[in-house]
């Protein structure tokens, strides 16, 4: 912190209170994979889905907010770092919240998703496994194609490079798998790891 | 937004979905006022107090983001207008999935609470009518002090201004009010305002 002409208050509400009300703990589902992977299409299942099972459920992604909380930023190093650094504080917040929410971000970098991992309590990255190739049959806008001929600079997959995770918690076989069968077993892995009323 | 190489894909969970099984909406209960005006007290006293009313519910002071999502940042003119900038953007993403807000902060610029107000829906503006002298008795640290005799620069209320709100929602007379009856004031604003299904 720069500065400490600030204080603190602690919350009166414990998470064992949050937890117990809603029958399940927050936590942080974190997308990663290339562009067209399917991750956002996914991430809106897989919040439909939780949320008709009963979670307090949110999702969210890049192009939400680069919209807003990150409106400042560009597709630079830099930027990109600065991007999912404050997605990732937004992403422990609402967890603390309760919440469990799930960020569909390409997030290229193993040191930026590290980050994210160290902010967040109960995180789980999930890694979208599927190659540039056929990412490309998947995007319906082209920009593969566009990036390929030069026309789309820090393309992550093609003009930008994308760094496989080390250890996810999962890695989906989003190649194989329909949309309908990555969100099933997502909904299983959340039922398993966030049904807890104890902290 | 700096790039068009994003895409947009929308939310299944739609607002009237969540408001109706929570029966009530989301939105934004926004504190501000002089430092030791007592908005962090009753920030968290009221989370308690909706909690315990049902609601859901999360408070979050500037102390907190400081911390994480503004960890960058100190307390120059630009680095306070981008603090509260982000807060409100987290503010508004929690507010839109089905949360009812408390956020306190100083948050000393007409021009800067204008911005929060844009991003968030269902924005309500609590003014802490508490004049300096009178925080200065609650102020344990001694901020006020260490600020008049010059050790504390950028210190609202002594060493930078505060532009009182033009049109807050709720005017909070925490002089004359006590910390219980300020939290029965605010929770029963938002039982009025907040308790509904119908987005």
């Amino acid at each position: 912190m720069k500065s400490s002409n600030v204080t603190r208050v602690p919350h009166l509400v414990g998470e064992a209170e949050r937890w117990a009300r809603q029958g399940h703990r927050g936590g942080v589902l974190w997308f990663t994979g290339l562009p067209a992977a399917g991750k956002k299409t996914i991430a809106y299942g897989l919040e439909k889905r939780l949320f008709e099972s009963g979670f307090d459920v949110f999702a969210f992604d890049s192009a939400r907010i680069r919209a807003g909380l990150c409106s400042d930023l560009g597709f630079s190093r830099n930027d990109r770092r600065e991007n999912i650094r404050r997605a990732g504080e937004l992403a422990a917040v609402m967890a603390r919240s309760g919440v469990v929410v799930i960020a569909a971000f390409i997030s290229p970098f193993e040191a930026d998703r590290a980050t994210v991992r160290k902010a967040a309590a109960n995180y789980h990255e999930v890694y979208f496994d599927v190659p540039a190739n056929v990412c490309e049959t998947r995007d319906d806008q082209g920009r593969y194609a566009r990036a390929r001929a030069g026309a789309l600079a820090d393309f992550t997959g093609v003009s930008a490079p994308y760094e496989r995770p080390e250890a996810p918690e999962v890695t989906l076989d989003a190649v194989n798998l329909g949309v309908e069968q990555c969100v099933a077993q997502l909904a299983a892995y959340v039922e398993r790891h966030f049904r807890s009323s104890e902290p």
